[in-house]
């Protein structure tokens, strides 16, 4: 069953986010103005050495969490996901991840935005400097793969990309 | 590092998502203005039956998607995340699921939006009648636990929330 866009306008926008009417056929014929919101695309990136993984302390103001979660960020124009992932922990973290592979996608809320997840996977990192990102964190750790399981359990661990990115790694440890 | 909201309010909104302006303080004492979305959280329901989980094929208008979801909706007004778990899958598949535990729990953009999203699993279920929820999908079925791998690899299924919950289950099966 497919919805249909017959027409689609910006009526609120920023240069990050758009939040769009959408005029929407339903499968039934039905039509109904839908309102979803337009943003960019994150790239993460899962940086794996010596069974252990790297990441981040860090608060998320809007919901008032502290939890672990990897380095990330916004895909900016003319940019791929993998030069994103490539870029981001970085910055954040001062670590220059090796070569990456994708790991796993997804799109964390379809219904309500056009967002895609992208998380990228390296099993090597350098040590470049000191991250140059100064507001994202003040812990930053390699935690054994072995922690996560009771991490996630106990909601150390709630983004949803990182999630993503962790529990795809796991399984893949597994086998 | 911790960021504060010294401000908050609302610049555009309807019945199920609310644009807000938050006046931020940076950790480096910086204001700035950040917008983004508040809206309702999610509750997503992992069936599983003879090593078999219920799932319905479906298309997101807004991404152009086709792939494979578990059964979810928002959760209402006045409504637990477990309620909402219990209902869902029965108005989308018809299956009125057994009793239900929490499996895990995320924050599928917390940089950008408030809602969270919560995955439930039942292990026994009933066929109650056709589902109430029409324009949902035209495809239900269970597909084996073993498939899923699979699927995720070649992008079957992407929904943020279904990942989650489907990774957790293959990641507990393994023991």
């Amino acid at each position: 069953m497919r919805w249909r866009i017959h027409h689609e306008s910006e009526v609120w926008g920023n240069r990050w986010l758009s939040v769009r009417r959408l005029d929407v056929e339903q499968p039934d014929g039905e039509r109904v103005d839908y309102h979803a919101v337009r943003l960019a695309d994150i790239a993460a990136t899962v940086v794996t050495v010596d069974a252990q993984v790297l990441l981040m302390w860090r608060h998320r103001f809007l919901t008032d969490t502290w939890a672990w979660e990897l380095p990330m960020g916004i895909i900016e124009a003319g940019e791929t996901p993998a030069e994103a992932a490539g870029r981001e922990p970085q910055e954040e973290t001062g670590w220059r991840p090796g070569p990456l592979a994708e790991l796993i996608r997804s799109e964390p809320a379809a219904g309500i935005m056009d967002s895609r997840h992208f998380v990228f996977r390296a099993t090597t990192a350098e040590y470049a400097g000191p991250p140059t990102e100064l507001n994202e964190s003040d812990r930053i750790e390699w935690i054994p793969l072995a922690d996560l399981p009771g991490m996630i359990r106990r909601h150390e661990i709630v983004s949803g990309i990182t999630l993503l990115g962790l529990q795809q790694v796991l399984l893949s440890e597994r086998g």
